[in-house]
């Protein structure tokens, strides 16, 4: 069987590139990151996620980006509601995607995988840069230079980004398709200690608007009853 | 003045790094990794850099690249001692560089950095791919399309590497010439709790050649005189 790492949030997007890398024959390495965010609970999630979509492991590795902060999930700020901003929003946290990614990339190298999945999206996404197919690309290039594995040949690394050109809402209909649990996934980017969702962020509102225009029914559970 | 990210692990050759950059103009901003390394006596060495080279700041970032392992510095494996093996050690640590540069790069977009210095070197090194020249300008390229920075145009990241083609005896040559206290650095893989070195490692190796061709005293501090 081939081997695949997969960079698993908790969240939604995450969980189902689980399922969609699973369904493309790969055993699945699972990577979360405890990073310092503000919605740790998504780890919960992640744990969740590992046992309903029987992934062969998985690993947490623990990192203070809190020591670099800059963004609304790694410092002190608050998280924008109901936000009709453009650009790139302040919950963008500074080079996140290359800091996930690389250790998804050491963690391949040690089990022997030449396979990485993530769940970003370039559709109905926050805008942040290193969620781009451009992005994804460059880091592909990066990793076969980057690598005792990628220069001795012993495989191609792939970056593997099977979100990436959906809506929401195809997300949302690929992963009912494929058996995904969604209530056990978390978005919020602001929950409650109980975990549950603000149903105001720019993530919540990404979230809500998709089950919507999916036609699937939405079993987040909000902090007030919506 | 401008401002540079210096990544400083507390070596010899990130600790002549600090100086060039400054010698260059740039206040620095030094970035510290504690990723479980098992020499982790340089981050002291690091602290005491950072002190006598009047660095505008130092942050340390902990992170933990024990859950991953796969090298002898990171993982319950011994530490190769007089070896003339061929190819890339077992202390390579997967993936390393990368992650410490995406480090390096998050917290240059909090400070408003572009310049970010590293003391990697592909002349008299241990072999690992992610010292080289190509690597390096494969992550200048990531970082700018990594990067809310990078993406809006507010400048170009720039990966400065000035020891790449230099030899050990040329780095300490240069960083003599800059004041640069080696007694103050730790390059061994393998210190003893005092902080002294093995002697023997690749990385001691390397810096011993390097003290005697450049016919500069080696100050270095080792288990036993040899």
């Amino acid at each position: 069987m081939k081997q695949a790492v997969v960079l698993l949030s908790g969240g939604l997007d995450s969980a189902t590139v689980l399922a969609s890398a699973r369904a493309d024959g790969f055993a699945c390495y699972c990577l979360s990151v405890d990073y310092g965010q503000r919605h740790r609970v998504e780890l919960d999630r992640a744990r969740e996620q590992v046992a309903l979509q029987h992934a062969a492991e998985h690993r947490v590795v623990t990192i203070d980006l809190r020591t670099i902060g800059g963004s609304a999930l790694t410092a002190d700020l608050p998280v924008p509601k109901d936000s009709a901003d453009a650009g790139i929003p302040v919950t963008y946290v500074p080079a996140r995607n290359t800091v996930l990614l690389a250790l998804c990339l050491g963690y391949a190298e040690v089990v022997g995988a030449f396979d990485l999945f993530i769940g970003a999206n370039a559709v109905d996404y926050s805008g942040y840069p290193d969620c781009r197919p451009d992005f994804l690309a460059a880091f592909e290039s990066l990793a076969n230079l980057a690598t005792k594995a990628g220069v001795e040949g012993a495989g191609r690394f792939r970056v593997h980004a099977p979100l990436v050109h959906l809506t929401k809402a195809e997300i949302i209909q690929l992963g009912t398709s494929l058996g995904v649990d969604y209530s056990r996934t978390v978005s919020c980017y602001d929950p409650d200690t109980a975990g549950r969702a603000c149903g105001h962020c720019d993530s919540c509102t990404i979230r809500r608007k998709g089950f919507a225009a999916a036609g699937v029914p939405d079993a987040t559970r909000y902090q007030e009853s919506r």
